[in-house]
């Protein structure tokens, strides 16, 4: 895609001013309070898929309003103590698949959660089982799901989605081989940006891995590139011309960017400088906006695919030395 | 495109057998009754856009469920006696729009409604107003309509949207000025897909238009192109390998080809032969199965546009032939 | 399509030096002149396409060197005294098709004049109906219509189209239910570009609305975008690779920023600033330059269909202003 | 491209009923006749490029209406006799260019002969230098040259640019250093259908070598492709529903199925598998219905490109056999 | 995609006459002879990259002309007694990778060695280490690996990296920890075809899993797609016109189809009737040549990835039939 | 392709720092050096193509290791006295093809010898016929050349193709009627990058003509463009994503710009100012660092063509003022 965004030198000092309402903090306090007024009822049903060295749970707990959301718990099978945790949350458009998918973080000690995202999991890459529920009826949306209730925050698919994602910590530290202070959560792309929502507004976690973070700088990224979701928000205001500015209003609710701002956790995140679908910008706003340790893997010559799995290394070596 | 279907001398004989449900019969009585049961309430409030020949009205009924649903009723301002009624159902992704793009109807002596499409109309062309609620939460889907509920007929989308199309030829016989023994249904596209369809479920209409119509002989539309909202359906399919057979038996309760063969009043269909959008093929099924009075206008080189404004005459004339 | 062109503060003051040849003026005399030698003979046929509400006619009427153009003309059929009339001018590639398409207008009180596009009109939108004599044979040109003749501006296609264009007024102006003295043009992209030259080589009317207008800033378009019209000039270039000046000297005559800077009737202009085929910095060229009052509607997210009928309601309150 | 078309069993039968009028011979004749009441007026002006083998000749004749086209003449500088000669006719879009890009026929000891296309190459490719004088003036057409003129056989493009090709020979025979018993014409897509039409209108050729013509069976290229300037009728159509009947009659009076019926000198034609720009089924009717002795070199895995340079030692060696 | 190749009924009866030359045999007779002469030198190295639950080694081995081939052991670290093993061959252009991308099969008990693929892995995939060494230099061929020494079997690269992947058995097997009596071959794309390969040419295996498989029935598969690649082979004969049937020929002693057809262990092969990679005709010759106990995964809605992870169940399945 | 890359007025003073390591003439000597200990042997075989001007050589001469390297050799059959030189390179991808393609300069008066690419040519376009025998083994890279032993410069692809370069000259110098001290090289593309590089590494040039070369600042062009040969670069580097700096060190000693701060005979170079093959800012890097008499032909509106034929006077024009 060669470089399409600024040169690199001026991504570094990218730190464009935040837009945040002044009532941002009360409406995921309240948001927050009401999910957690519905017992969380995590179940770890087992899964028998035919793998030996790996015990794997079918996983519901109650996420946004009560609602009922599925994951996967895997275990490594021969472990004593209570393990340290990890929360993966997953890309748009995908779920929590199936579970040979993502061995990686089990066979590497932890208790490793994954998931999955509501309504999603439609178009041909992973499946997701979680049905979304909506507070109202589904306002006229773009195809997607980032325009999805983008004419109120109240009624936005990201104030549910990250809600869950929120409960879904609580899920993991109910089982019993967890131990709930060393619990860190990871994801690339939209589970990279879950991790940096979920990161601004836990305090008890312990990493947040957030690889090519996608839900940053609305402003900007649907400026910016044509590919990929943040397109949606564009196609959308090329029907609604005179929505922009209460658009990036609600989206500003849930931008990494106000997230990144309210870190407590150290952040790893990364970069592609040939990202379209995350344009590098948007993730630098966020980077240079986390406000607790940081580190930031860039990959001049990748795309969205970032560091792929020759990233893990790095990452496994962050969090030994933050959950062990 | 080019001609990518069949040779024309198959299609005019193509008559495959229908894929149809032994309840869709009841399916469809107890939806319409459930709709019923609700008051149709239909109300009509001027609009004042700047149009001096013609009186438009924003209006709203009770479709689906009793859920609100939008459209625009325009009437030609010097009028006398009742007049015959069209209503008009628009294509995918758009909705009701605003006024000024549809005033041929209304000029040429129709009292015209154009029907909202609940949830659509967020994709940049024409813009939409009526929210859609569903009957449990989303099931995953693929990105678009015509996934959404795929799972379960009770559920799917276009359950909704039909049952709409279905109340709004009431909401427009609610008005004074309206004939309602005159009244006959309209559209392209999933426009006439859903005058199909109405026309299978009502037996009061004088007139159904369908041009180039969505909705059709869904198997094999999920598989002769990889164009437009079919394509929902084979990337759905993609990721959900195992659920082919349940997909296509859901999809039979809203087979515009199982609406055709229960026709009664006259139809008025067209076929582009390089339409890659609503394949000749799929438009040749439904024509062939519809059971009443009918004629097709074939544009051979014409894509997904058809006859465009270029088609009107004939239209005007048939539906002058039927309605006064 | 994202932003490609220059950031919104840079367009906003943009006001390059205008290029122009010192005989402008005279070319342009000379040219009307000619044309003004035949007479106008404008002639109105009654067309019988099935509307009650508006009456049509098919017009014809003596446009460059005397050649007959045609045109439709739309009248509200309840009508009163003297009308205030609008010239509307065609995109680029089509042509005055058929009425059904162009209602607003005349629904909403204005005799309605829609110029046809010479030579124009066979590529699959709209159509044409008038031939296109060029004063001496078709030097080589890239295919489409910017380029031919484009080795003189005596030879060039847009002096004759332009020119039919200052006639049109005329012919709209011959009505018996027109009122001469309150004439506006209007047209989108082309449209808007020779709806910007009649405002440039016209003093007598009140209104111009110029929407995405294409036929400015030749040098910059041809080399900021290789979508569209703007590219047969490039692709022309291509091929010729030592005439670069020339065809820049050519096309001075006939650019829309030229024409901006003698303009006396106030202008109603819109960009989109995604919109590719007419680049925003070409727009804002033309409306910096444009020399009377002027107002410019700026669509963000849109591309070439800038503010489509959404932008309507605007335009037909400054109609009102201007012409009632 | 894979294949596209038929399997090649289908194909080397494959002979379809011509269509053509009553009158296609008087057509032709009157044609002829009109340009040969024109004095030729072959001149030839020497060219200074700094090549010391070849001598190179700017060309002016009297083509169609006795109009000035523009050709190259290319001798070989040693020579001595009467030499056998060559005319070329050269692609769509492009012109006779510049004399460095054919110099393998003068290399080869032919007098060789390029002919301008009239009004052509502006499109970045080769250059031309004739201008098109229309009879009457452009009717609507489709961006390109296929569709000038498609509303009559009269005014249609190819019937100059076919007089042009068979007065090309003359041209060429007026030469004093060329032996006019001995000429043969080769062309490739355009040329080559060029070749076939001149081919069936002189009787006095020894070689007709036409690569991947064009010009050929024109109903089914319009279908059967969607790329190249085939596609211009189809745009054109799809544009203009209700002419289909009469553009395909037009067309008929240039279609090299037809002229290849008449043939009388042997022919070599190529055709290529995967061609989408003159699909293999055009180029086996013209063969198959080709009257004269004739050979086909086939390219499986070629498109548009055909044999290239590289079927130059065949096609050598056939001009060898009946030239010299 | 859609459906490009034919109907699914043509496809389950579809077997094709093999095209093999008469020394087939003796050729991999006197290959792997040749590899055989030199010692196999299997090395297993530790690799430590934070994995708990599996023991991983970087391997390396003598296979081509005693060429050093390098390999990832994934072995379940809790172990006990011999264990069956697995031999996995990856796709086109990547290599072993990074062990973290594919845990499952040691994960569900398996021995399991992922071989590399010589002088691929440098196209932003999975990454490679080994190097390919020619026999002779390289032979002018397209970009890709297709048409190495596809000039002459002796030179071919598939020549070298299926007599890899014969040795890569040996590999396995000369591990302590694996019973060699129990060992099958997988792989998707070019690693289901270097399986059957595999399959063709040991008669001591015990299973053969071959997903989609590339290297299959070149003569079709280079004519009726143009995409990955088997364009190679096209795109090489485009330029090298006069090779056809000798490129055929060459490519004949690699051909999965005569591999298929000397099959001794059981065949799990899978196909996707819209794959463009690995069309379904070409798997389905394969399949329907298979001389052992097989079963075919259809996947209608599926292009390349066919049944992805969650065609694992049912392979996991058939491995433990044969192999536990 | 539209100006894509920085303003004419930032290029035309670009004068990046060069990238070079400090052995890089120790390199290339000992290169050479190597090279020249094999004896030239060049051999010319009259080759019968039925041309009647022009004697044709098939050449074989000892390149890089004494490999054999193919070449043509044009000479004007009536010549007299020794005639000035030219050695040809030739484009990415391509070969010496068939000598009709190449009759120009030969037929201008030199005696011109086209060097074929070894390996290259399978790629449809032009062929190729000389081997590519690699130092080591094929490290993994990216399909195409650029990458091929990209790890190390001792066995980089460009070491061996511009050692055969160096020697081509050798090649044609050995022919008895070639003047040895007046010889030039020319090229396009990759051929104008091979011609820089004979420019740095020989002393005894005439001339150096480059058309829009390839093979320059690496760094900026794996950025700047994704297409053509530079992105398999970034292609490399997106699977390999630790090696940026040692591949970027490997290129630097085959980079255009730093064997052009090396020129000593003149050089005429073009740019074309939409070349996203080659972009313009690479062009520029590498003329503003020549360090002889130079000059820059600028086309503004060509992409990768550059001047293509019409070009050719003026270069002819240059090669008389320097070799006659």
């Amino acid at each position: 895609m060669a470089f399409f965004d600024w040169p690199q030198d001026r991504l570094i000092s990218y730190l464009p001013e935040r837009e945040e309402q002044p009532d941002f903090d009360d409406f995921w306090q309240a948001t927050l309070d009401e999910a957690a007024s519905h017992p969380l009822n995590a179940t770890f049903t087992p899964w028998s898929g035919g793998l030996d060295t790996v015990d794997v749970f079918d996983v519901e707990f109650s996420g946004f309003h009560g609602q009922r959301v599925k994951a996967w718990l895997l275990l490594p099978r021969h472990r004593s103590g209570k393990l340290p945790g990890l929360v993966q949350y997953i890309g748009y458009g995908g779920g929590r698949g199936i579970p040979y998918e993502r061995l990686a973080y089990s066979a590497a000690g932890y208790a490793h959660l994954v998931m999955d995202n509501r309504g999603q999991g439609g178009g041909g890459k992973t499946t997701a089982d979680t049905h979304d529920r909506e507070v109202s009826g589904t306002a006229p949306a773009s195809p997607g799901y980032l325009t999805r209730g983008i004419d109120d925050p109240a009624n936005h698919y990201y104030r549910r989605l990250i809600t869950d994602a929120v409960r879904a910590v609580d899920a993991l530290a109910a089982h019993p081989d967890v131990d709930s202070t060393r619990i860190g959560v990871v994801g690339g792309s939209q589970g990279g940006g879950l991790a940096l929502a979920v990161g601004g507004l836990r305090e008890d976690l312990r990493a947040v891995v957030a690889d090519v973070p996608f839900l940053c700088h609305y402003r900007r990224a649907s400026q910016v590139t044509d590919a990929g979701p943040y397109w949606e928000v564009a196609r959308y205001l090329a029907g609604n011309r005179f929505e922009v500015e209460n658009v990036i209003r609600t989206l500003s609710y849930f931008d990494g960017v106000n997230f990144a701002s309210r870190a407590t956790a150290p952040g790893w995140l990364s970069v592609g400088l040939m990202d379209k679908i995350c344009p590098p910008s948007t993730v630098y706003a966020a980077f240079n906006h986390y406000a607790a340790d940081k580190d930031l893997a860039v990959f001049p010559y990748n795309g969205h695919e970032g560091g792929g799995d020759y990233g893990l290394p790095r990452k496994l070596a962050a969090l030994e030395s933050s959950l062990r």
